[in-house]
């Protein structure tokens, strides 16, 4: 027999007496428990329980009773709509949810979260979140300072769910190598020439990419602004690192310095940071290079952005969608004014 | 026995004589014919010869003599670095090339192209020409309004290239469906429910995704705003056209009025088009849509821009790979202020 709930509209929750504690709360999971023998119901939780026949109405404060219908188009709280969907989909998933906060769950995530998911098999009451979940829609900008570790839901606009795991994630990597000195090198229009490099300065350290080719047995080297910025900088490269600087923000404005930062700090930290042009990213990046013969396959690709930078989630989903499909993370560096890096991954969740 | 050449700064061309006619010109497509025995070489091609050893040195106005490296470093003419890298890759797949203007083509291509490059197997004399070339740097922005029919080649800061088909593409399906007449729906925040519509309306004509498992025999449908808009303009839902758009317009901005002309644009061509969300595009489109029982794969993912978008080849890079990863074709839709759609479409091409 299906239960009616009441819409408490002033505290924007339903309550459910009869054997609703027993029956959704207890051994399904939904709401929390009120005094006497009630329960409260988020309106996201109310709406599936309309939605599934469990509940047959709920009644307004003005004695209206609303069916799945009519409720859902109140849109009772806050992104209603897309955290209903995202619930929906999870509970068919086999997982118990709830809203985030007190007093659904004893121990909310720090992080602000729409939803804590429990593991499989497990309910709220067993004290242990799988997920801490975030709810957006599609048109949701995301502020790269608000970025938290957990999942993001992104819900797009015919309804389609992609889950995302967002952590902070340091590269690092064992590659190192003695630089050379001094090589003789142009610096051309948007690009560096090392003329007649040690062989090992592609070889081991990866530096550059050899002109093919060559009828003489003159091996050149072309390397990008970046690299030769970092090598100038080093007196690897006999090249003014202030020119290599000021023509590389001629060529790409106030991202070069961005950039810069980003690769000095890939480098140190023994990663090879080449470039993501291919994969319309700024880096793809090898923590292991020993020999360039025996190169395995990168595994990040890197995005560098400002700290102030915003996301759009249409994006997110290509650059994870297309890191995905060539076997790789998809990386996020964001530098701060003073060249600060944090860093942060996005892989696609299948929960 | 390698030659020398003359550097004519002011033509812009380099200048040799003896043998280099018959064989730099007449068997391997280097250059056009002067008075005398001389041919006049675009720098790149001088750099070419210069790289292979045919030629030994350039000599300059004032009697310099240049070797590969000193004429490189002079970076003659616009773009020098990146022509002599497509160029040089180009010659080593084993094409003939030259630059796409007179005298060193009889008949250069309409469009303004860096290069003319011959078939397989032809040259400059045999009159035909493959591919009408445009090099660029991967930080050179493309104006929509300068696309033009052809091959892009990017060059990357390493100094890799990319090649890209650029064609006129306009889509068109067979998919045709009557629509039904006032279905009952809700406008919500950023999407539309549609209550118990004919089943028709998404099983042929796909339109909307429905709500999953409902117990109630009741079938649901999410429409997008986009697609609401559409089908509330003809009447097929009872919602207020302009609501619906203005409702749009809110969660979307101005890309809404755009999205929705090329939504509508692609429904009258018989083209059925979903969102493109999770690939990051506007659209996915399904050409031939019979039934979603037996849907083929969508065949192309759209990006709806405004008509004075301007491309960044990093942007194009990835939009395109992503397609390739999941076996479709990017297209462009430049929407105008009059909401006419010019379409574009662009491929990874192996020359």
């Amino acid at each position: 027999m299906a239960l009616e709930g009441r819409f408490d509209e002033a505290a924007g929750v339903v309550r459910v007496g009869d054997d609703a504690r027993q029956r959704y709360h207890d051994s399904r999971g939904y709401g929390y428990p009120l005094e006497g023998n009630e329960i409260a119901l988020a309106p996201v939780e109310a709406a599936h329980l309309l939605y599934r026949g469990d509940l047959e109405a709920v009644v307004d404060d003005s004695g209206e009773r609303l069916d799945f219908r009519a409720f859902v188009a109140r849109e009772p709280g806050r992104k209603f709509g897309v955290r209903f969907l995202v619930y929906a989909d999870l509970r068919s998933r086999g997982f118990y949810l709830s809203p985030a906060s007190e007093p659904w769950v004893a121990d909310p995530p720090e992080e602000p979260a729409d939803f804590a998911v429990f593991p499989r098999g497990k309910g709220p009451g067993d004290g242990e979140i799988e997920y801490a979940l975030r709810v957006i829609g599609e048109r949701t900008d995301v502020p790269a300072g608000e970025l938290t570790a957990g999942v993001l839901a992104v819900v797009d606009e015919e309804s389609e769910i992609t889950y995302f795991e967002v952590s902070r994630r340091d590269p690092s990597g064992t590659t190192g190598a003695t630089l050379p000195d001094g090589c003789e090198a142009d610096l051309l229009a948007d690009r560096v020439v090392v003329w007649e490099p040690p062989v090992d300065l592609y070889e081991s350290a990866f530096y550059g990419q050899p002109l093919e080719g060559r009828e003489y047995d003159k091996p050149t080297l072309q390397c990008s602004l970046l690299e030769a910025a970092y090598l100038a900088e080093r007196g690897a490269i006999a090249l003014e690192p202030t020119a290599v600087r000021e023509r590389g923000r001629e060529v790409e404005g106030e991202r070069f310095d961005r950039r810069l930062a980003v690769y000095t700090t890939l480098r140190e930290r023994g990663v090879v940071p080449k470039t993501g042009y291919k994969f319309g990213a700024d880096f793809r990046t090898y923590a292991d290079v020993e020999s360039v013969e025996n190169l395995g396959h990168s595994e990040l690709l890197i995005r560098v952005h400002p700290d102030d930078y915003v996301f759009e989630p249409r994006d997110l989903a290509l650059d994870v969608r297309l890191a995905h499909g060539v076997r790789k993370t998809m990386a996020f560096a964001l530098v701060d004014e003073a060249g600060g890096v944090d860093w942060w991954s996005l892989e696609r969740l299948t929960p």
